[in-house]
């Protein structure tokens, strides 16, 4: 495989430190070594999500599992499941939902500008679910999960903190979220393949005794991370050589600070974002609402037509070794969404993206 | 993470060959370079699954994923599902089904014994799905898949080959198998992560339009692996690294051969089993039923209750680096579980655990 420098929406470039875990000896899934991994590892995502929930873990899948296991574990058919839309990630919110039977009320905001809080908390009177998405990489724009948290009342309030997770604040227990979820290929800095998720306490009572799905039984997992009575329950074969890859990663993440990491994804996005309006781009998210690790930019009117911009990143990659990301959903064709997220959030990477493009624009 | 020699019921000790994919660049799931590399993982996995359909992938889950995904896209609510149950993983299909809404009718034989085909034909005059284990990794059982798929009828099989690819024939096409899933930490050499599976063309053609998992919804996976009118449609991103390590492993194992592969399994088995009948233990499996790969035998009477045998496997793997496995379900403190499995079906490993099994025996 190429060393590409990658700058889309994901994955990122692992952070050096990982690879030394992926060549570690695989352990078996109960050794007391990998439990010790395993252990501390949950509670460095504690320490990342700024919760103590006792019921934090990596799932055995990506992040599209992490927002599946939150549906799936919460929602009974019928059930009313508000979701802020704003974006692909919030339609997806509303499928998985679907599928588990919610009564889904969709509350829309157009993509590029963020949701508007009083309209989610008001939108149904006694909702059982509220989700929405913290980082919408679609759009590259910023939801207020702080202030929905604060006005939640009964509901359980369910946070895609995908994208967000490392790159900027995410506070699960300050925001009384109940269930957040993220993957590793972004703002963490790991290979793709887990689902960091968390469970507040009064999202743990609730949790179905039987979901649809066994796979991704929070109830069954917990007897596995947790124990249950001092012994793990097997569930399924921990991904060891994974988990072993985010406790690096997270290693590193701590290592540096989580402040210390947002002020790195902050000054790596305002950096890029100013160079592209230099370069004459204009920027698509809503200004004020603009995520720093993923920015989304309108294709020029010069290669407006879907091919010209298709070729266009093609030879980004293929020349440079750079990638950078399509619009996805609507914004297919019209927008491009660079990532600068976890080890690729460097000035150098920035500065390099920005001589490529304003080589290859002004070709 | 201590260099372990993995001799339980999974992960198996990978094939070197496998730590070069896992330290190679981190490339994009819509990188041509990747999209190269999965297209050859999906051609090797149909070699290894000696089949022609077109719908063969990595899922990203572990091989439980695989079980899931096989119910939850051919099931629907109230479904007549023939279930052989003959351990716990056939105990585990039925909980899966049955979540999914299956009217599951079990067909059960005694744990240590093979299911009877004609047992299984005979359950129900028209299941939607006949479901069984291959090799039943609580037991050490091998069951006659052959001869259900030969009378299937109008029901789809799906056949557990989690524990089986790799290690003992498994012939999709030629058995009339419908879906097949498997895991990659077994026969196959990699880590665990994934789950293969392959779906036959009657299969597809019986995939729900909306199962209850977006995550394992086959349908719209089959628009990101084989493409959508030659466009790779994004539907999660694909584990990058974990995908590139099954290529690495399946690469092994195709350049050895399948049937040097089932061969070597087959003659570790042989002397395993015939090296602990000289220790004076115990096979638990029926005779003509074993499986090489996985074998169980009865713990020693004088280490008959569980602290005791618990507290000799963990000296094995304090002072012997050597993982063996315990029992799980009803025979949980009753046997142990020793597999030989892809790298680890070694001569040199056999001899080794027989070896260390002696010395501690006479202790």
């Amino acid at each position: 495989m190429a060393d590409r420098l990658l700058m889309g929406p994901g994955p990122s470039n692992p952070y050096p430190e990982v690879a030394g875990a992926l060549v570690r000896p695989v352990v078996g899934h109960l050794d007391p070594q990998f439990l010790a991994v395993l252990d501390e590892t949950m509670a460095r995502l504690r320490t990342t999500f700024a919760t103590t929930n006792a019921l934090t873990l990596p799932l055995s899948g990506t992040g599209s599992a992490g927002m599946e296991a939150a549906f799936v574990n919460l929602v009974s058919p019928g059930d009313p499941v508000v979701v802020g839309v704003n974006g692909l990630f919030g339609e997806r919110m509303c499928e998985v939902a679907r599928r588990v039977g919610a009564e889904v009320v969709r509350v829309e905001a157009p993509w590029g500008r963020p949701l508007d809080p009083a309209a989610v908390l008001g939108a149904h009177p006694h909702p059982a679910v509220i989700a929405l998405v913290h980082a919408e990489t679609s759009t590259g724009v910023r939801n207020d999960v702080a202030t929905v948290g604060a006005g939640r009342g009964d509901a359980l309030l369910v946070v895609d903190a995908v994208t967000s997770l490392g790159g900027i604040e995410v506070a699960v227990d300050d925001w009384s979220l109940d269930v957040a979820y993220s993957c590793t290929q972004k703002c963490l800095g790991a290979p793709p393949g887990l689902a960091p998720i968390t469970v507040s306490e009064r999202a743990r009572a609730r949790l179905l005794e039987r979901p649809s799905s066994w796979y991704l039984d929070l109830s069954l997992l917990s007897r596995y991370v947790e124990g249950d009575g001092g012994t793990r329950v097997y569930h399924h074969t921990a991904p060891v050589t994974m988990i072993g890859a985010l406790h690096a990663a997270l290693g590193v993440v701590l290592e540096e600070g989580l402040a210390a990491s947002w002020a790195r994804h902050a000054e790596c996005g305002a950096l890029l974002q100013a160079g592209l309006e230099e370069l004459g781009l204009v920027l698509f998210a809503e200004d004020g609402a603009r995520l720093p690790q993923l920015t989304t930019v309108l294709v020029p009117d010069a290669l407006g037509d879907a091919g010209d911009e298709a070729a266009f990143r093609r030879r980004l990659l293929d020349r440079y070794g750079i990638e950078i990301g399509a619009g996805a959903g609507e914004l297919a064709g019209r927008v491009w969404r660079i990532g600068c997220m976890g080890h690729t959030a460097r000035v150098r990477n920035v500065e390099t993206v920005l001589a490529v493009l304003r080589r290859e624009l002004a070709r």
